[in-house]
């Protein structure tokens, strides 16, 4: 037989990610720092595109950049397939190359869909990201991932690839709603969870509200949690291991975001609750002393996110978890914390034990 | 402003391409030395599935190896989203995961529409690819381009992902109509002219009937020109620079292909008239010898390569020219030789000379 093995290395490929109240109105300058290149392609919606994308717009033509605008629907429900295709033609309208650069603006929707676009254009062309909610800032806008859902799968379709500027503007939040704010806090609780006490412990000391008034501090904490999860998908940028444990509240989240059909729960808010039924696991497994889970549960409500599993049936839920497609083989995977900064990834939990946490879940 | 740069280095991947007759028959045995895992879903057409299926799933039963079955229409035209969304719902039905591996069972389509899918399913899962075609065995198979087309533009979806293993089989070449074994020998006189003008000089002692009825040489000629084309692709798998030189003969070759709607050329019969066309304008540029472009124009012949432009419509020719993807901001890029081995990339052609030679190559 004849063989001949290829290896096949790419260059390292960067994400600046770029935190400042205000700094939106600088998009123009950092493009250029950045050296990409035109004709830029802005992706928004209806709810963000009016609000922010005259800024974004004036930023660009005060330095004479070129651009096209497009809106795509809003919410999860037009993260597909259909609207990539729509998105691929006017790219082509658009007269992109390989050289163009897509701007991504709005929430983590926005950036999965347009970042899969362009992910995927001419088998891949630059983006950036300016992340308009909390969510997005603290979390979905670094790692690479983009992607769009199919038929029952979240993320089914999609790819690893790094917008080359995130750009982080605070001041942007100040029009969110307080569910969209209390959902980035419980992404920035399961970062400090997960990697830094210190950072757990500020939280205690504060409150939603304090972070909502007080812009400084708040661009201190995004700026804080993008840097642990940079240093995550830094160590294991292909979810090998590691990154794995940034998905702590998120077996269940997703279960539940699923079962209810991704409507009445934001990310954030499933996630919550994902994280209090995964330290409740982690108690009755010996792993977590019941101190430091009644220290999550109080951070938790302390932001809002004491939430509720109501009504929903127990079967759906775990039906639900035996698709999630980070499950291996055969059983559901979960992160476990044995404390706080010490997470471990587990597919040894007790079918029995995940029924019954549901259901304390259910009766709280 | 606080800045965050995160450098993400991917593991080099690696591709092994594996030449002999008969190789088929060994895939279950491949697998396993490659300790790739299932479960295994395998990828063909109605054309090729029913020839050739049957020895790939022996092999795997006789390993006690899973796998799913599936096919999709035969042809260019269904390259599209459409089927590669089809794709990935049977692969959710199937109940693939993050450790499977597609296998694409069939030309250049199945290789690009199976490899997207498996490219961008789950951020993408491993492939194998089983070249049908002599044009897949020594040109499509080799480099990680995979993708679909959409609306007007080919192959303008995609991605680079490398399968982890090719095996080639030229016995499986054997069922291959005549036009077929010409089309697939236009990408190897293109190998040898920008790379080998060694395997350029044997090319041209033989014909295309030796290599249709002597395996042992054309398992040779097959495995040499997979290795031009990893050690071009090796040097820059995501072309930057050199790999651009594999597309001699293909800047007039898309454009015929597209203005004639894919329909009238096999993929090497529009290149040929491509590299005749790119001769033609580096003869008039000066940098060619007008006896090598002899040499060429006489081995297409040799090889049954010598295809008329007909009446295809010059300006719609131009046309496809301008929107070809692989054009620059302003001009057509075209790959000239200076001579055998020694090829030049230049968006200098001046239009004039490019309708002349299209009127030339219609004239013929």
């Amino acid at each position: 037989m004849r063989t001949l093995d290829l290896s096949i290395t790419s260059p390292p490929s960067s994400s600046r990610y770029c935190c400042r109240c205000g700094i939106l109105s600088d998009l123009g300058n950092l493009l250029e720092e950045a050296e990409l290149k035109g004709p830029f392609f802005i992706v928004s919606n209806p709810t963000v595109g009016p609000v922010y994308g005259r800024r974004v717009k004036e930023s660009l033509e005060d330095r004479g950049i070129a651009f096209s605008y497009s809106e795509v629907p809003d919410g999860e429900i037009h993260k597909n397939l259909l609207e990539a295709r729509r998105l691929y033609e006017r790219m082509m309208d658009a007269g992109l190359n390989r050289q163009s650069t897509v701007i991504a603006l709005g929430g983590g929707v926005i950036g999965d869909l347009a970042g899969f676009a362009a992910a995927t254009y001419m088998r891949g062309i630059p983006h950036i990201f300016i992340p308009t909610t909390l969510l997005a800032q603290v979390d979905a806008s670094i790692g690479g991932k983009v992607a769009v859902d199919h038929g029952r799968a979240k993320n089914i379709v999609g790819s690893f690839h790094h917008p080359r500027l995130i750009i982080s503007d605070p001041e942007v939040l100040s029009t969110l709603e307080r569910r969209q704010w209390a959902s980035g806090f419980a992404e920035i609780i399961k970062s400090a969870a997960i990697a830094s006490a210190s950072l757990f412990e500020v939280l205690e000391k504060h409150s939603l509200t304090h972070f909502e008034e007080d812009y400084t501090s708040l661009e201190e904490i995004i700026y804080e949690v993008a840097c642990i999860k940079s240093s995550i998908v830094g160590a294991d940028p292909f979810e090998k291991n590691v990154r794995a444990h940034l998905n702590f509240g998120h077996t269940l989240g997703h279960a539940l975001e699923s079962v209810t059909a991704y409507r009445r729960y934001l990310h954030g808010e499933a996630v919550a609750i994902g994280m209090r039924g995964a330290a409740m696991i982690a108690v009755e497994l010996g792993f977590l002393q019941p101190s430091v889970a009644e220290r999550i549960d109080e951070l938790l409500s302390r932001y809002s996110l004491s939430l509720s599993l109501g009504t929903i049936d127990e079967e759906k839920i775990l039906e639900a978890l035996m698709l999630d497609k980070k499950r291996g083989l055969h059983n559901v995977k979960f992160v476990l914390l044995k404390n706080l900064e010490d997470p471990m990834v587990t597919d040894l939990v007790p079918s029995d034990l995940i029924r019954s946490v549901i259901r304390r879940l259910k009766s709280q």
